[in-house]
């Protein structure tokens, strides 16, 4: 694929082998469940589809989706589990057990040093509003929409000080102009 | 939304706010992206739908989508900025001009200490097949599906040392019992 006056340096045609390959989640650790779970299905509305529990190696896996009204979860567990695997785009937070007990302990959240991981983005329908409801919701924001270079961006902390960008589709036509 | 057995400490019920809020995309930085854009698009038969080049800040954004049959991209850049984020589970790759250039420069893949984010995931319809094409690639393997604890479950390591899980969802029935 490719568009007039942009360079894709090093792309490749899809190959036939990928065919049904699908981006299905990713993987943030998380210090306390309870937090962390009461932050994304409050503030952006998701909602824990599965969790797998892992006593031998003492850990536990949400796996969180933004559900649609036609979606139907299954209600039998290992079915629900090859439902979860087959999605698009969730989110999936690990909790080692005992995290949520340790004063000190923080999960690094990517971007100060050392670097990798940026942040995961919610496109919302009306960013004002969202902005107002984040604030009815004493979330912490690193930037508001008309603050900094990046107007119409916005940028929260969650429960563990991961990043999320949330931005309105329709008002990024101009972006990289 | 609650299933027998199992408890999800913290969760509210999605509010009416929330209507419309959508996970788009998570963003991980890249080192070269003439390697990266060449391993998602081989390996992972991903397209680049939107670049974006931020000249003053002197970085670039590549926006990465599993197209399907159905899908249609804009060609107007601004149309197609729109409808890329007002997509579901896309991959973000930021590029820091220069970074490639510097031979001892790497990100961290938030697996090593300090630990934080820790993949994404694709799912797969055969994970044989998909095993094989990743060794016809020369992807190097964190563990294949037979290794481990987790049977069924590949981890591979992406250009900038990030790791990707690959599952198949239907032989995930029995996860977690």
């Amino acid at each position: 694929m490719s568009f007039q006056g942009e360079q894709h340096p090093g792309v490749k045609a899809p190959a036939a082998e990928t065919d049904g390959f699908r981006l299905n989640h990713t993987m943030l650790r998380v210090k306390d469940p309870e937090k962390a779970l009461a932050f994304y299905s409050r503030v952006f509305g998701m909602s824990v589809v599965r969790r797998l529990d892992f006593e031998e190696m003492q850990f536990s896996l949400y796996f969180l989706a933004r559900l649609e009204k036609d979606d139907v979860v299954p209600e039998e567990a290992g079915q629900r589990t090859v439902w979860t695997f087959s999605q698009k785009g969730l989110l999936e937070l690990t909790h080692n057990w005992g995290t949520e007990e340790q004063q000190d302990f923080a999960y690094h959240d990517g971007n100060a040093e050392p670097q990798g991981f940026g942040h995961i983005c919610f496109s919302v329908p009306d960013l004002e509003a969202a902005e107002a409801w984040f604030d009815a919701n004493d979330v912490e924001f690193i930037k508001r929409s008309d603050q900094g270079k990046m107007k119409n961006v916005v940028f929260v902390k969650d429960a563990d000080g991961y990043w999320i960008e949330v931005v309105q589709a329709d008002r990024l036509a101009a972006m990289g102009d």
